[in-house]
Order: C-alpha cells, then structure tokens, then sequence
C-alpha cells in the first residue's frame, strides 16, 4: 500500500480527551478515529490490524470445529424475557430502542438467546454433537463509563463462540479444546507470554469461570496467584491476613458512646484504636429472603460472591433499613456481634480470627464495643469463613505464603452454562439410549476490538506502537528518500518484489523529509523499517532497522530478504 | 466442507411467515434463519455466500482507489443537527437508542455526518484528493413493513462508499469511474444482463441520482425505457397519456349538485362519466409557504417529485383544510379548475390537453362542473407540464411511442451530493490556486445482504435455488451414495484433490438416501454435483450433473476436471 494513497495522517498531539495509553497512540496514528467515549472508527490501516486480529480468531476457532456464523444486533424481548435478562435491573447494560409501531427492541451484548432457537431447529439427535457456532460480530453495551480506549467499548467487535454437548463430559472436552485453541490465539497475537487463564466467577451459570488475563499495568483487573500456581480474579481470590490478630492480654470491654460518629475513620479516630482492631458487620438479604450477618475486620472489604459461596445462597443484597433496624434492635450504623440477636445466622471472615480486644457494633443506638474478645463478649462461631475481597500483600490460606499479584487485562473469558439456556428454550434431544437431554452449553468469548486495544497498550514506547509482526498493518515500512529517478525506480521495484512475495508493504512514496518519514515508520509502530536512498544505492545496500532496534543495518538484498523473513 | 459436521440442516417446509419467494428458498435451504420481519441471521453456508458477494463488492470499490474503513453504528445527535437528519420528521426510519445517563443515541442508517469530520481531520489540501473511503457495515432502518425477505431489512449488511473532490469536474470524473465499478460488480455476480443504470429522483441533493436496477417480477421498483434508451424510475419517469383526449364537439357546461359524494368512483357514478372525463384538483403548501394548485385527468395521481420540478421548489405538502377553504372558497372536495380563484398559480398535467366535456371541482361547496372546456369555461394555462405518475402503457412524450415498462429491484445506488455535507462540516482544503474550496462529495451505496436476497430471488426453480458460480457457497456438491470402504476412500480422495485445487467443495458425507442427498443439492443451488458410488466405481467413472442440466453425465476423472473448470 503506497502511503500517498492513504487518506490518514499521523499526528504530534495527544488527544486531549483520552486518558487511555492505547487509545492516545491509536488515534495519533491515525488507526482510529473516536466518535464518542467507548465508540471508534477503524480507519484504513486499523481497519488491517482488526482484520489480522478477527483472522487468527477465527483460524483457531476453525481448527476446533467452530461453525461461523453471523446473528443480529436487533434483539426482539420475548426471548429474553424467557430468560430473566429482559429486566434492566438483571442486565444493566441494554441499549433498548423501538420498531415504528413502538414495540420494544434490544441491541445485543450477548447471543445466547439468539443462538438457542436457532440450534433447537436444527439438531435433532446425539449424533450432531458437539457443535460450537460462533460469530465475530458488532456488540453493545451501555457502559456507564468507558475510559480505557478501546479496551472498554460501548460498541465493540467480539467473537463469541457457544457450545451444544450432549453431556457433561462431553461440554467438558470441549471446553478444554476451547482453552487451548486461546492459548493459541494469544501466543500467535504475540502476548501468549504475558497472558495466564484465571479463575473467575461463574455468574449464575457455575462455579467458576476461566477468564484470560494478560498482565498489564493498565488493567482493570486484580490477579492474585496462589501457591499451587493457579491464578485467581480478585473477584473470588482467596486471601489470610498478613498482620494483626496476634494473642494479647484481654482489655475490659466497655461500651463506648459514638453517636453523630459517621465513617470508619472518623471512629476509630473517635475510638483512638488502629483499624485492625476494628470490625465491621453488614446485615444483608439473600435471594431466598433469609436475613444474615457478616462481620470482617474493617481494614478489609466483603466480597459478596465469596460471602454467598459462605452463606450458600445464590445472590445477597443489603437489607433494607427497617430490617436492619428489626434484626439488630438499634439504629443503622450500630450493628455488631456484641449483644446478638437470636435466630440470624452470623457470619464471620476469618479475618476476626485470633482478633483480642477488637471493636464492634454494640447492637444499640448509639453505643460500640471496644476490647471485645471471643469467648468472653463475642460468642466465637464454629467455623470461620474467607468472604474478604483480597488485597495486594494478603497471604494464600493454603500455604500462608505471600500471594503474587498483578494487575491484567481481561481478553479472553470462557463460561460454562449448564442448561441455563438449553432449560428455557427446550433445546434437548435423545442420547445414545434414546433418552431426551437438556443440551449441556458452553460460552466463549474474544475481544477482538479490545484485544487491538491490549496490544496498543502493551507494546509500545516513547516514539510510538510497536506492533507484534502477527497483526501489523505491514510488516515492512518502505521509506524512499528523495524522488531521483533511480531511487524511485529502486524503491518501486523492491515494492513490488516483497508484495509479490507476500510481503505486506507500507511503501512511504509521500513527498516528505526523511525525519518525519522515520518518526512516522515509528509511530505506526511497524515491524520493519527499509530505507532506499541516492545514499545507500551509492553504496549498493539498503539500510534495514527493526523497530526494536536501536540502530539500523547496511545490508545487500539477499541480507534484507533474508532479515525480513522472506528467504531463509 | 463436510455436510457432517455443518449444523444446518435443509427442511421441506416453506416458512408459513415469508411471504417472499428468496427468504423461503434461503430458510428451507438453512441459509438464513428469520429474527423477525427484516432481520436475519446468516447460517454457515450462507454466510460463505454473504463473503462471496461482500469480496466481489470490496475488489471492485478497492480497484478504483476505495479505501476501506469501519465506522460505528451509534450516532451521537449532534452531528445531525447540524444537517437537520436528526428530526423523526426528515428521516423517518431512524432507530434511536439512550446512553445510561440519558443522552440520545441513533443508530446509522448511513454515515455521511459520520465520514464528514474524519475527513476534515485528516485531508489538508487538494493533493490529497480525490479520496473515497468506504466501508462494509451493518446499517440499521427503521422500515414500518418489511415482507419482501432479505431485499428490505431493519439491520442489513451495505457498502457505502463516499468520495471527495476538488472541483465538479474532479467529482463527475469519479462518479463516472463508480458507475464502470458497479457495473463490473453486477457482471461478476450474474446479475449484470438484467442489470440497469436508471435515473432517479436526486433528492435533495441534486436533480438526479442513478440506481442500479434488476428486472424482477418481486421488484418494488417500477421501471419506464424512453425512446432514448435511458430508464427512469418510476418516482421520476416522462409520461403521456396513451388514450382519450380526442377533439369532440362542446357540450354545455353545467353546475351539478353532487354534496355528499365522497371519492372519485362515486362521482364518475353519480355524474355517469367515464374517468377520463373526470379530473382532479389538489392544493399543496411548497417548502416556500406558497400556495398552489395542481390539476391531473383523474385516472392518473399528482407525482409530488415532478410536480416540485415543475413549480420550482423543494417540496410540497398537502394544504391544510383551511388553506383550501380560503382559497377555493369551499369547503374540502369541492376544488377545482372552474371559477378559478386570483393570485394562486395553477399548475396542469398535461394529461388535460386537449380534453374536452370535461368535470372539474366547481370551488363552490356542494358542486361539480361537467362539460367544461378550455377557453370556454376553464382558463387555458401558458403552458402544460408532465407531473403526472407514470403508468403502464404511457407514452414517452418525446416520441409518444409507448415505452418499456418492467418491474425491478434496486441494488445500487449513486448520488452526487454536492457540498450538502461537506458545508456544514466546514470539509474545505485550498485548491491549486490557493482557494479555500469546499469540497464535493457523492455516495455510493449497493446493499450486500440485499443483493443476496436478490440473487435467491432471480436464479431459482421448483427445487430450490441455483447459485451463479461467484456466490455459490461451494463450486461442487460431492454426494457419496454409500459406506462401502472403496466408496468412501475414492469419495474423500476427490474431495480432498478438489481441494487441494483450491476448488471449494460441500461433501455431503452423511448417511442419508441418494433422494436426500440429491434433494439437498438441488435445494441448495451448488453448481455442479459430483456422485461417487459403487456404481460409478465399478464402470470407472463419475457422475457429473450442473445444476441447471436435466440429466447427469458420465465422465472420467478428466472430464469431470475438465468440467468442474479445473483443467482447462
């Protein structure tokens, strides 16, 4: 591709509104245009590096038997409404709009719904599966706030694949197939080495889920890596208190007024007591409408997915005010495990574990406990749980070992469903022993926007992007210097040599000085850069630099196929 | 690809809820599968005849220097205030959607205002141009019915390619070299014979646009050929009347009392006159708040388009019920060419030249005149002008031969829009001679998944349908009939050679019936059928069959290369 036939031009200046590393560098390139936050163009030369990402997707989705095909972003409510997801109150980020008759319409941000129908048409027996569809296709979702450039998209292009099995065991060999097939995708895309498979929460549909993080300091995720080795989001990390909780002689535990005392650190401020001495202890609802406590040491936060794997229930919220008031008998902002209630379960974080002479709601208006102590003033329960939200320094419960942690990018997640699907849509067929099977599914889900963003966001320096060979607009940046007749006569032939051989090209044939061409070959970030100048054919080389490379080569032609790869 | 391990499955049923002869064949073959009324989704195999035509489209819009990009669906309104598109009343099929904090959002129904401000980001002088940026994208439209199948969707797959000149000249010069490229389109798909440039209404853009139009009895699109050999849409096409008007000897003009009958039927009852004594007169309201009147023999309607193009203005209305009333002096119905109000123009069709005992509206509550006649009783007017619709069996009224009328489906689009966008988004860059000149824009839309919808809807027969060999999701159908070993090892051999030749191939390797099998490759229209049997193996020879051809041939391995086009 000759560059004056480019409509795009880079630029010096970073965009003032956006914050995000990959989205600046993008845009300066000229391989995106922003339309809105969360919402980008694809200019010529992005347009190429989204290709070549979708491409090696679909390859591998391919290489494991996916089906490709291609659903709608129009989404009629029926469908959803026979899964629970219609409600804005279940998926908070519909983006709804209207047919002309004023029937209600969504845009898609997950196919599930889409795809169930279509399978039930088509297979009718055991013997079509395992199948696994999959689309590469516009997403929508409403994000309150989207600052991560195109890591963050409200619009935003994703390969969803979705599996049909007609058993667990067989969901499972394929689930496994899919886990490789990812690991291929990243290592091909150039971040296999930074990017790990994660445990993550399973939402409604199981346990847990396996989500791909890459490592990054940009990311909006916090990994944890326990002792065994297996990563975990810190969604549902598990984590033991580094320090506190050592054995002391016990304090006389008192009542303490704290009355118009708002916040935790206007408490113990109040208290004149460190914050790991004190506690804090929420009263929530669950989905099945029991009401519970939960108390964690006040320097750490609940997880509310690991406080329901505690509980056993499926989802909890905060109880309401006069619940809250009923349960403890004081007002909001007193609640504690001094002076329990009867007849409410109360969970504990092992966080309170070994705690001696801590501070808690005295369960009456007004009034905090400080030096309570288990056994003596807080009947100590049988079982302390891990429901913490983890932090950076905690140690792993397993082996009080100290945690690696990193921050890391989501690109990659893949869920098993259940029949939470199949169940609804009465997507089941007979099995070998002629028995009718709620089809078992599997979700699996690609960014493929998002991973052009990653990789942006990676791979980069002071001059510009420096892309991954895989996805590079070119892999050659063809810089001719000067417009002699013999050296466009060079540079045009060696363009047309490596594009013959199936070089990808950028061939800078602008009328432009030699430092804006090298900043330009660098801010494009392009894998090689070729120089053809009246210099270096006075000297019978070509000058070749890699873009990582400090400083270029004076090579003959052989050296410079050899150097691009296109001979050995 | 192999039938076993594609998902889709044809079915014998003709869809109950399709009206439209292409969505019938596309769902029984599984190509597609029906969302809702005008949104699809597109199976395996039919999104491989998706690609196949998208590719054609990207080759031909690349070879005249398009440059590819992908712009999003979400709009942000701001943009279209700006060109007054934003308001429901000017375009009348938006989908609109809301962000999570309120602020409206559209859904691209076209992307001028999208284009627009890339452009003027990035093009800086006339060196630059011309350009012309495309893209292949999913465009939404809110169509109040869509029956016709894939040819009218509510989210379809289009290319809209805009460019960008300097001057007039430069723009017609480009327009010229998108019309050649469309026409190669057409060519490559097989649809170019039935294919036509004709003129249309330009909007409010320009006099003119030119569709590409294809003859089809299930077209929308009505068709009229003049004498010149240039065809007309409908919305724009010449017309003279074919019949009537004929000198006849003046009968007295009369009042008649005709209160209380409503519509055109009833009066030509009521007076007992034949319509094309009768004539009609309607009052509009212009873009520019003048009134008029506009008089047409009654077996034809007032086309709006034509009759701007004969007052001179951009748009018409009907007058509201009051303006009628002080104009006409009557009440509504009453309007007409006797005792003709001052000071308003009156426009007539030419469709009352030369009429004679003619009825008109009195402009008297309650009352018709009949056997009025020019001079005598009606004023005649300086000159007659043709807005009338054109109907069947018009004449062209350059040569009054009759003109040739057909029925077709628009598949293209061209249109110069002049600085319609480019003016208010200031896309200005200094010419040559350093003046600052906004530039010329045109669009350039062919809709992608219509064209599918269309190429179903031409090539097909009571079996199913009958893909040009450029779309056909797979150039061959190999049938094995038969498990036995040396079957299935000469079967995947075949295939496999095939493939190796690049040559793509649906290898129906199910275990189903030779009836099935050979059903299904008719159903789904692959050009050529390959069967490889036990029969074929033991005389040595295999069957090859095109799809359009009665009766299979027996053919060695060189004929059936030979015949598949492999070998010359």
């Amino acid at each position: 591709m000759r560059l004056s036939q480019v409509f795009t031009k880079t630029s010096k200046d970073v965009p003032a509104d956006e914050a995000a590393r990959n989205a600046q560098l993008l845009i300066q390139a000229g391989y995106v245009y922003k339309d809105m936050a969360g919402v980008y163009s694809f200019l010529p030369l992005g347009l190429r590096v989204l290709r070549n990402i979708e491409n090696i997707v679909r390859e591998e989705m391919d290489a494991i038997g996916g089906q490709e095909l291609l659903m709608p972003a129009l989404q009629v409510p029926e469908r959803y409404e026979l899964t629970g997801r219609w409600d804005d109150k279940v998926v908070d980020n519909w983006f709804k709009t209207k047919l002309a008759n004023g029937a209600e319409l969504g845009l898609g941000f997950s196919h599930e719904e889409n795809l169930s129908p279509i399978v039930k048409r088509f297979v009718t027996t055991y013997k079509d599966l395992p199948i696994a569809p999959y689309q590469i296709q516009t997403k929508f979702r409403n994000e309150l706030r989207s600052k991560s450039g195109l890591m963050r998209g409200r619009e935003f292009l994703m390969k969803d694949m979705y599996s049909f099995a007609i058993s667990q065991e067989q969901h499972d060999e394929f689930y496994a197939k899919a886990q490789k097939a990812y690991e291929k995708v990243y290592q091909r895309l150039g971040i296999g080495d930074r990017t790990v498979m994660v445990l993550a929460s399973g939402g409604s549909f199981s346990k847990y889920s396996h989500e791909f993080q890459t490592f990054s300091e940009a990311g909006e995720d916090l990994i944890f890596k326990t002792s065994d080795g297996i990563y975990h989001n810190r969604e549902i990390a598990p984590a033991k208190v580094s320090k506190g909780n050592e054995p002391e002689e016990f304090q006389t535990c008192k009542e303490v007024k704290g009355e118009g005392v708002i916040g935790v650190q206007a408490l113990l401020e109040h208290l004149d007591i460190p914050i790991e001495k004190s506690t804090k202890t929420l009263v929530y609802t669950t989905d099945t409408d029991e009401t519970i406590m939960a108390a964690v040491r006040s320097d750490y936060d609940i997880n509310e997915l690991k406080l329901c794997e505690a509980v056993g229930c499926a989802s909890v919220s905060f109880a309401s005010d006069e619940t809250v008031k009923t349960v403890t008998g004081a007002e909001i902002g007193y609640a504690g495990l001094a002076n329990l209630p009867d007849g409410v379960r109360v969970f504990l974080d092992d966080s309170l574990n070994g705690l001696c002479n801590f501070e808690t709601g005295a369960n009456k208006t007004g009034y905090h406990a400080i030096n309570a102590n288990f056994d003596r003033d807080v009947t100590r329960p049988d079982k302390f749980y891990d429901f913490k939200t983890a932090r950076e320094g905690d140690l792993d419960p397993q082996t009080s070992e100290p945690m690696e942690v990193k921050k890391a990018i989501e690109v990659g997640n893949i869920f098993s469903l259940g029949t939470k699907f199949s169940e609804p849509f009465e997507v089941a067929v007979p099995n070998e022993q002629g028995q009718v099977i709620t089809l078992v599914m599997g979700c699996y889900g690609i960014g493929v926007s998002r991973l052009m963003g990653t990789i942006a966001e990676l791979f980069n320096d002071n001059k510009g992007l420096i892309w991954p060979e895989a996805v590079a607009p070119a892999r050659v940046y063809l810089a001719r210097l000067g417009d002699e007749l013999a050296v466009v006569e060079q540079a045009d032939q060696l363009y047309e040599n490596l594009t013959d051989k199936g070089v990808e090209v950028l061939y800078d044939d602008r009328d432009l000085r030699p430092g804006q061409k090298f900043a330009d070959a660098d801010l494009l970030g392009i894998p090689y850069r070729v120089v053809v100048s009246g210099k270096t054919q006075a000297a019978g080389v070509y000058e070749l630099k890699a873009r990582r490379a400090d400083q270029p080569e004076q090579v003959n032609e052989n050296e410079l196929l050899k150097g691009l790869g296109v001979v050995a």
